[in-house]
This record gives structure tokens, C-alpha cells and sequence, in this order.
């Protein structure tokens, strides 16, 4: 997956990525940084920016930098935990969340995510686990 | 907010909920249950249900429930404290998340959320914390 | 292991929950209840029972939980994601903790933990996720 | 709460702190860093460190560096929300946790804390959320 690609465009437009109206800035397997631009999609009823909506984006980040690290197809990956505080409110503008890689173990990857408002001000903060495991359906090539 | 009322879905169409398509069933400061259908809009790359779009129901409904409970607009709430864990993936049908108060404090309401898919197999927990606070920008009506 | 069993009791007298005085009650692969009396080991500087007393209990509930409904010594299982609200303070009596199976899968087990103190409020709630893994160190009985 | 100070030292002895065997080595308003060693009062029955001990000492940090920076006895503060990623498991030596704040809010203190073992490998990640509070049993002094 390469998210410079207009291809990838394409396919996270019908995801809840696109829905969102998230753009990625950067995937690689240790770092992963998107940007959720302010609109009435992703706000809660009093105008603020829903908690909800940069929770979403925290998790689809680590699972991206975590697909883009493992050995798919023979592994897949899939979100396991999350869990963020949120600590300011934003109105307008966009949200910036960077995750970084914290462990890669065998069996988990655990991301901190932290999220910024246009001002550089911390809004959030998550941790996500992404469980890696064997693809079952996956049947290796003959030799 | 009345989530049975013709104007609330109005007004929820401009929000987060409106977006990924959530149908609120109950609303009371006690339970809140609502209905998220399985579309292109909350998948992930892979065709599952993202789970951030099951966190952002939970974040929103623990959310609503507080809101009918506390003294809106003396009090205001906003969320402070989401986790999930992902138990099981989900590709059709709906998800039904249910959110129960577990502790009504004076500054903090905890619920616990569970969603399950449309063959009632439990999908995802969650603890969601809402912050109860004084309104700064309400003026009391003269006495 | 067998709570109930003398031998047991001399065990976790070296470990956390013996430091900490946990008093085990009941222990089943659905259900896990222990007791922490009041004293001057598991207080904060203030006197109240410190938070982190309770989470240990907590996790150390789940652990014993997943221990007895897995296939020891094949599969091992260890704390891997921990999280509580604390929800009241305590200052006398005891806190009785129950752990209930929330999802049993096949590498990670889930319990949800509630904290009661001697008057039954609820004073803490805690999620558990427990990893399951083969014991690579184990080797099968031979044929 | 001078932890170099010996009266300082003697207070922890009485508190879970002393009981588990933390030193603290730094306190600060913005940092707070303690080593456990490995002993049996802190193991689990298989010999490993108990995640609980970890987690423990993580709230006992964000909470002595949150009590370090606010105004009290006019305010006090009392953990709130604990969660906690257990990475590796440890066997001998120590485990040395630092916690750095994250957030200082007018209600919330959120600390980021990580555990490393003797040879400096990450062991563990916690976030801890402390409420500050004004105290209502605190009388002003008189002007």
C-alpha cells in the first residue's frame, strides 16, 4: 500500500478513512502521520470535533504502519486495543496525529499516537495494539 | 435531545453519527443503544468494520447519555477517557452497541459499552469517561 | 492451582498477591473473586488504599482466571493490556474485586473487574486482557 | 514531599510504595523516576516480575508528580485513570520507570510513563490520568 499513490486514494475512499476525509502525510513502519481537516463529517452535535473521529483516526494509523511492516500476506493484522485520552477541544482548523512505533513484538504492535490542532497544541493522546498473527488463509507459494 | 424526534436526526445528519450512518435507539442518562449498518462508509482496506468507527459509537453514545443526565446548558460534558478492546471482526449486517452508566460522580460519568453483531456475538467492550463541568459561558437567568 | 489448598496459600506468599495480603475466595475459568483488607501496606501517603494496590489485584485476577481454563503447561498466558477507572476512595474495611470472562479467544482471553468496598459501592473497574500463547519451552509427553 | 529527605523515605516505608521496595530517585512537577527491584514481594507464582507491581509504581509516580505541582492543600489530586501495555516479561535486576507529563490541565494531570528493565529495554507503557481537585475539607487562612 502506498499511500502517495492515486490508487490508494482511490481504495481508502471507501473506507472509513475516506469517510473521514483523512489525508496521509507519511506511512512507514515505524512512523505514520495523517491529517483530519475540520468539517461538519466529523463533529458532535455542540460543533466541537467528535472525540470519536480522532480515535478512529489513531487506530487506522497504527494498523497502517503495522500492515505496512509485517509480511503480508502470510501475516495479517488487526486492531486489538485502543485507548486515548482526550485533553483539548478543537473547533476549526484540522487535527494532526503522528504514531510511532513503541514495540514490535512477535504477536503485537503497540503505537503512541499523538494528536495536534493547526496551532501545534496536543489535543490527544492514544495507544493502539495491533495484533499480528499467521494468515490462515494463506497458502504459501509452491516451491 | 430527543433521538426519536425528526429534528435530532436533522441535527445528528450534520455530526460524526450522521456520517457513519448510526441509528440511535434509546436515549436515557441510564442506557444508551444504538445501530451502526455495515457500509462501505466504517469499513477498513479489508472489508471489515473499522474498529475505530465501533470506538467513535461508543465515545458518542456514552457521550448522549450523560447529556440527558446532567443540568444542560448549567453543566456542560465532554468525553476525557475512551478504550476498547476489539474481540471479533465484523464484515455485514449491523453492529448494536449498548452503553450503561456504571458511575454517575460528580465531575465524572464512567459507562461500559458492549457491541455486538447481528448474530448477538459480542464484538467489542469499552469504558468511555465523560467530564461533567460547570458551564463558564452560561450566565444563571436573573433572579 | 488451588486456592483452597494450603500448599497454594504458602505460594503466594511470596509473590505480589501475598505482599499485598489478597485474600483468594474463588477461582474458576469464568469467575475470579479475592479479597484486599485495609491495612498500611497497600495505602498512599494520604491513608487511602492506593489505586495501584487495586489494579494489581485486578490484573493478578484475570492471570489466575485465563491460568485455569488454559491448557498449562502447553499454553502459558501473561498480563498484556491493563485498564481501570478509579471511581471512589477507600479508607477502611476491605475491597472485594470480582473478575468475570468477558471473551475467551484463542490468544487472548478478556475479563472485566469490578471493586467493591465493605459497604458493596463500587469503587474501581478494571479490563483485563490476558495473553495465551504455546509454551515454547514445553515439550509434548512422548507417544 | 522531599524524597531524598530520610523523613520522606520513612512515610513510604508505610505505604504501598515502601511495601513493594520502590526508590525514588527524582521528583518533579514535569518528571518522576523510580527503580524496583526484582524481588519475591513483587513476582507472580512463575517467578516474573507481577505486571500489577508495574502498573502500581506507574500510579504512584503520576500521582507524587501531580501532588508536587499543585497548589496544595488548597488542591489535592487522586488517580483517575490508569491503562498499561505489558511488553516484556522480566525475570531479575530491577525495573526502572520514568513518568513525564503529558497534560497539565485545570482539572486533569495525564502522564506518559515507560518501564525499562536492567539492560534498558522497554518493559512496559502506561498513561495515567490524576484529577486535581480543590480541596473542600481545606479551610483558607484567614487574610
Amino acid at each position: 500500500m502506498d499511500p502517495l499513490n492515486p490508487a490508494v486514494s482511490l481504495v481508502l475512499d471507501r473506507t472509513l478513512e475516506g469517510t473521514l476525509g483523512i489525508e496521509l502525510i507519511e506511512v512507514t513502519e515505524d512512523r505514520v502521520v495523517a491529517r483530519l481537516p475540520v468539517t461538519d463529517r466529523v463533529r458532535q452535535p455542540y460543533g466541537a470535533v467528535h472525540g470519536g473521529a480522532i480515535l478512529a483516526m489513531a487506530e487506522g494509523l497504527a494498523s497502517m504502519g503495522t500492515l505496512r511492516g509485517i509480511a503480508y500476506p502470510a501475516e495479517v493484522c488487526f486492531g486489538q486495543e485502543i485507548n486515548g485520552s482526550l485533553l483539548r477541544t478543537v473547533f476549526d482548523g484540522h487535527v494532526e496525529a503522528t504514531a510511532t512505533i513503541l514495540h514490535r513484538g512477535r504477536t503485537t504492535w503497540v503505537w503512541d499516537v499523538r494528536a495536534l490542532d493547526s496551532e501545534g497544541r496536543l489535543v490527544a493522546v492514544a495507544r493502539c495494539s495491533i495484533a499480528v498473527r499467521p494468515n490462515r488463509q494463506h497458502a504459501p507459494d509452491p516451491a
